[in-house]
């Protein structure tokens, strides 16, 4: 039925690339041409079914549930769940985004990745204090009632820990899931203040270079960010995807930095302290410090590098039978917006440019979608993202040449390196078996 | 300490309409122009602060909540939950989103509007079918993971009921929050496929004018659907700001028809059937008509019409002091894309333009906001949004002379009127205290 259908492709519906990536266009140009790539492409199960209407389901001959004050998933979707490692709670708790069960660009609230320290602080709202001072001529200190009397922008925009994709770094391929492997990601519409307007009320000491973020948690975590980042574009943000910040998020405000490493966007923020130097707190000068084979360490290196990797297929799925398949991923950059998204099926000897969805926003994950005629033979895909400041997303070879041997071993609680934005490779099996490879 | 700080205010913060509408510019040039309407506007509770750290809360002296699988808002944030009426289960419930309480443009899903005449049918996603028949060449019928494998696409699209607003149609002003007047309204970024994609597969009989859309849920909701609609924007859709689909929702797969009347979105999708003549439905043939003082009746009226309105400050808040705050309000239009909002303070006589958020997305809610230095006196603050199509939104006397005299009581459960689209009023009194009145 396959090869019956194939042959009846329309011309226009072009290989592209190697092993079956077909024109973007097929996804953006007009229903017909649309559907010349679903018709002929033998998507299964499509199948021809009798003019009657179906028979009903048990669930369709009884009232359903009542609607609940707060909604939360069907029960069929309990996988769409953090992954939590390794310890919660008392030391440092990781929770990751599902991003194989997901699709768009918003992360819902209820998955957004966590890392946080001692849990999440109990907070009051109406208790909780922000201060502004040190290097400032007149030191501030704000309700949150009073700072929503600000004027308020929403942006979205993609937070990332610094140790996401970790586990690229390790030896031997991680047979993992997207979540276990690139799920300290997340992306939302947060709603706030910019900083740089209770800066210019506090006023700024021209001494001052950088201020000490702090945190309100049992661990009072602090950061210190460049004064010019602050003067920029952060934000106090009260508000994510619509509602308040979830408490593991920083409920109920904390620092955006579009772009830097998670870490430094201090969750349950309780004051700024402007400074003429950094603190060198344990989570500058030690954890998010890149320590390299040569002996030599990056420090101070705040921005996330342009990434993408595909979510769907990928490693742990199975595709059910040759024909034809979506591709679709995520791409970001910590320097604005995403320029274009190229995938490879025949493990990067020939690539072709895959469909972007608008609207593409700065410092925010845009999702790719490539069109794929899977012919059933073994196949390597990849995606490799460029940001609009010509900053292409690297091999892993080419991040080893530039920092050291992998000393990893694969695990996925493991950190040896920080900011890995390798190209990551999905090799399917002729049956159908989605795997993690290094090519 | 208002009259003083107000004497500093610089030039460029220029009062544009009566009452202490600032021009909007203020909330999106520079830093410094940015800071100036804040410092020079006394945001009360800014107040000056010694220079040493806070004192520790008691919740920043402890180990806090431990992650959990799937986030739930902070125990502060128990308002922000549907507002349900009037039965739950059997008969028609309707849970409202709590607009008073968000901000920006995206709904979380937890609280998005509901109205679901038989509570939601438990559905498992691996047995439920989509059935395509009737005038077609093809029947075909589908899988949810058929489905999947097809070309996907996300759009951010508001979804509102045709009754929503109906309060504002009742002969006095009901005294209830946003979210009762019009809390059956909500946005979201949807993936899914195309309507059209499906329909060229099964091949479009060229008799075929609308199709019946049909859902699993018990009372079988069927609602007819102009084929022109569903071959232009029309989608089934399987996520809902990247999750699946909330159970209430329409999990697993909805219509999505972007502006057009909620109703007619119809959840728990299970088959389209096309026919050449409309089903004439209970709900197309009496609920969602619009029945006329003239005893004529507006029958198949489909998009939701351009509208607006302030979230804040709005009725059941109080605004504590004189002073600066921030008028912030959602607009959207079934047409497109909103063109502006206009915002009076002084009860129409003079509007000044608001500010809008981008990206302005098209058949989506869009966040406007207005700075406005509150001087104490009674104010009545109303706004006013106009679509790329150019339909401006009405006043409630322009509808009542279209359509008759409102006849409906106060009352949140009545539905008097469908497609009421006119301006809200909120008075400011001297106290603060914010009422629903009709100018």
């Amino acid at each position: 039925m396959a090869a019956s259908r194939r042959s009846k492709r329309p011309p226009h519906i072009q290989q592209v690339a190697a092993n079956g990536l077909l024109d973007r266009r097929a996804l953006i140009s007009t229903g017909l041409l649309f559907a010349g790539a679903a018709s002929t492409s033998s998507v299964a199960g499509a199948a021809s079914a009798a003019a009657e209407p179906l028979a009903n389901d048990p669930w369709s001959l009884t009232v359903g549930a009542p609607i609940p004050p707060y909604s939360t998933p069907s029960r069929f979707e309990s996988k769409v769940a953090h992954l939590i490692a390794p310890n919660n709670g008392i030391g440092t708790g990781q929770a990751r985004t599902p991003h194989h069960l997901l699709d768009g660009m918003i992360t819902p609230n209820g998955v957004h990745f966590v890392v946080a320290r001692s849990g999440a602080p109990n907070i009051d709202p109406d208790a909780h204090r922000l201060l502004i001072h040190g290097l400032v001529k007149q030191p501030l200190i704000f309700s949150l009632n009073d700072l929503m009397r600000y004027p308020t922008e929403s942006n979205t925009r993609f937070v990332e820990c610094g140790g996401n994709s970790a586990p690229m770094w390790s030896k031997e391929p991680l047979q993992a899931n997207v979540q276990a492997l690139h799920g300290l990601l997340s992306c939302s519409e947060w709603t706030g203040i910019r900083v740089s307007t209770l800066l210019d009320e506090a006023g700024v000491d021209p001494r001052a270079t950088w201020a000490i973020a702090e945190g309100a948690d049992g661990v009072t975590m602090q950061r210190s960010i460049p004064l010019a980042k602050l003067m920029d574009d952060a934000m106090i943000v009260f508000y994510q995807n619509g509602e308040r910040i979830m408490p593991w998020n920083g409920y109920p405000m904390r620092l955006l930095l579009p772009g830097y490493e998670g870490n430094m966007n201090v969750k349950w923020l309780r004051r700024l302290k402007l400074t003429d130097a950094p603190a060198m707190a344990i989570n500058e000068s030690r954890q998010y410090t890149l320590l390299l084979d040569s002996g030599k360490a990056w420090r101070f290196y705040y921005p996330m590098e342009v990434k993408s990797f595909i979510t769907r297929p990928s490693p742990t799925m199975t595709m059910p039978l040759p024909g034809y398949y979506e591709i679709s991923g995520i791409a970001w950059s910590g320097h604005g917006r995403i320029a274009k998204v190229e995938v490879s099926a025949d493990g990067g000897k020939s690539w072709a440019l895959a469909a972007l969805q608008a609207p593409v926003l700065p410092k925010a994950l845009t999702r790719f979608r490539m069109p794929w005629n899977w012919g059933g033979q073994p196949a390597i895909v990849m995606s490799r993202a460029t940001d609009e400041a010509g900053n292409v997303q690297p091999t892993r070879q080419k991040l080893i040449a530039e920092r050291g041997q992998p000393r990893g071993t694969p695990n996925v609680n493991a950190f040896p390196m920080n900011h890995v934005n390798a190209i990551s490779s999905w090799a399917i099996a002729a049956n159908g078996a989605v795997t993690h490879v290094y090519v």
